[in-house]
């Protein structure tokens, strides 16, 4: 049978990270050897034996401890944000100077999401028309979400790149924000609604036919599977990944 | 057996009047006496022995040809435009001369777009929240749809009358548009995209749970049952009916 | 400012019972008086100053509970399930008995999941073709639900008291299981999906058009809206009503 | 200004055919320059000029017509059936002794289509539970549609590849036909509604979160942006292609 991956969770008591301790451990192929909050010590995962580790942590802290997983040879996964390009930069350094090791930096875990960017820009050159729907609970305080902006972007482009003259619309007369918003050209329209979570369609159109690429995430749960898939994987990723879909075999 | 309804078609060559000749030919319980296009004499339909009249014809002459057929003692079933308050005033009044004669004059013959307004308008006062998103193809030169607003407006006097908060939004920050149109205080989205005919979705929103009612037109002959469905019940609704759910069983 | 109704919660222990005590506690119009557990004496509600009971127990101690109420005059709110026509023929009786005194039994308390069942209903007879889809989590051991069978049996009903034909199926070959379980003559489809609650959907097709009506339910919190909307009502029914739609203004 | 393509359409008086002649003509880039019915002489596609074929005839003739085209020197986009093994083994040969000519072999030229079933089978092996809907109007004989069994196919393979456990399902009592049926471990439910045309979802399922992709074909206008693509494509591609997947960009 094959050895355990020895992984090592910063930031266990946040709501993140006390799923993750619940995933890895819950991982048959993954032992968790240690589960750190804010004010435990960094050297205790290398006396555990961690050879991965999994930053879950804050904006404040998150550089450091992935410069000390690093230079002490262990591959991190991470999910915490605040990597500016600046600190990206100086982690290409550091990566540089310890070959073989592999850092994930993931905005977004959830595979379903990833996947959906991913096919909604490629799709989006083969159709005239595309617009995004993002759907999320009411006590979110921006519109559009990020992903839905995101998606947007890539979707533009695509279309760009591939020469795809912007969506038809014929519209003369709207009310105010009928039409949503624009982002990079592409229309973007954002519900609230009590009882959801987050949900994102992209609808593709064109003469006769449309395409759906629908993403719901119903819980925190749904990041887990892409944060094992990104400790099963970084090992054999050295250096730097921006992005699960780096990870993901999405050649078709 | 029953005799058959005798159906008089006026506007026969127009888009929808070609479909009603269509639908009435087919029907097994009606037939089709006269087909009149624009320079066709009224008279020939008394002739033809027509009890039952379809206008499908234009704002300047649906109230002359309704008149005309009430004159005549014959029902008649509308699908025209152009009904100022005015107009409907004076035929209420020309109706009260003569009791047995029934008038439907319906905006929407698409008995799924009515039962879906109407399901909306009841459910919206047990939910927290509530929003519309309709979806038309990009030649569309009005956003939001009539039918999204008037769906809008029911909803809203719904909730007014049940003394339903509005829907929560802590929305701090958006770009332009985002969070759609404001029709009485309920959002409203509105989708172009090629490859689409007409659609609408009401979604409604509580803790823990959505429901959603959704019409799709894909073409016109979703008018056609609400036409015949208005030619069977015309004679049992003596004076003015104005909508299409006057006739409908929506008793619960 | 209007007295607040006391209410005590049975089965507050339970996964339902434990959402309706934070239900209760968190309703402006509500005081929650008492919540008792398996071996709590059904005395202490009385001695507590209850009007309202919520009873989320087991088959085998509701009915007690539930005459326990009614003898005492307290109104009485009931999703407890294994209320037999025997039960209920007996429930009545007491009830002739204590006029004042209102009982609710719902087998379902999501107010969603009741309209939607409801709208179906009476949608299904002006459609051709009426089909439902199922969707819950792959954990669930029966199929259909059961939710999913009282659908099918109320749109089958109306589709017959009005006279409608058989929904059309050309289908000569066709892989085992294909088109769904026949509920009455009304095809039945289940998906069980990881990630999924319980979800469900009717579509209703006529020439050119499509009508959906969907129901999610995303956790349990759903049914609180539905208990909470039935201690406020209950006391305007005195006798048993039986399912929450006999509260819920339906008529359209 | 570039060369508009000459392009004669075979099967001209058809049903895809008749689109085919629409969809060319209005191309900016190509030139129709022959039209043929069942009668008409091929010799007169040379006279014309052509230096493109679209083939939308029947099995009976379509292999002489191709091979026509290849001996001529000609490209060729193919949309009818009736092409065995043997028939393309056939085919490859006299192309092997054509060098520069290309020829596609499309079963289905929706573009929406054909992308839905590439990110399906992309997206399955990293999903727990995969089920596929499929819903068409009630006149289709056959069931599951075949565009559904070969995505299930697609994804089976997929999951097989990847060494993913087939989806969870703890059903133990189900009403015949309740769960779909089985292709290659996959569950398709077939829906048969009246005024469909040709719909499918795919639907994948992984803890707390769903990814759907959806394809809708509301008319056989959805075919002509592939067979556009396809003689805008073919002349880079020389040799044999089966599927318009092997013209589309899908690297991720």
């Amino acid at each position: 049978m094959a050895e355990r991956l020895p992984v090592a969770v910063l930031g266990a008591n946040g709501r993140m990270g006390s799923e993750a301790v619940k995933a890895v451990t819950a991982a048959p192929d993954m032992e968790l050897v240690a589960a750190l909050g804010r004010s435990d010590s960094l050297e205790s995962i290398v006396d555990a034996g961690a050879r991965y580790v999994v930053d879950l942590t804050v904006p404040d802290s998150t550089e450091a401890n992935v410069r000390f997983a690093v230079e002490h040879g262990l591959h991190a996964v991470v999910g915490t944000t605040g990597w500016t390009a600046e600190r990206l930069e100086s982690l290409r350094s550091l990566l540089a100077g310890n070959p073989g090791v592999g850092v994930l930096i993931a905005p977004n875990f959830a595979l379903g999401s990833v996947l959906a960017s991913a096919f909604a820009a490629k799709a989006a050159r083969y159709f005239e028309s595309v617009e995004i729907i993002e759907l999320h609970h009411p006590d979110k305080v921006d519109a559009p979400s990020g992903t839905a902006v995101r998606t947007a972007q890539l979707v533009a482009a695509s279309r760009a790149g591939a020469g795809v003259a912007p969506s038809p619309d014929a519209t003369q007369t709207a009310l105010d924000g009928a039409r949503g918003a624009d982002v990079d050209g592409v229309r973007v329209h954002s519900v609230r609604l009590r009882g959801l979570v987050a949900h994102q369609e992209v609808l593709l159109g064109g003469p006769g036919e449309q395409l759906t690429i629908r993403h719901d995430s119903f819980d925190r749960a749904s990041f887990m599977p892409g944060v094992l898939l990104g400790l099963r994987s970084v090992a054999a990723h050295p250096g730097l990944t921006v992005g699960l879909d780096g990870y993901l075999d999405l050649g078709l």
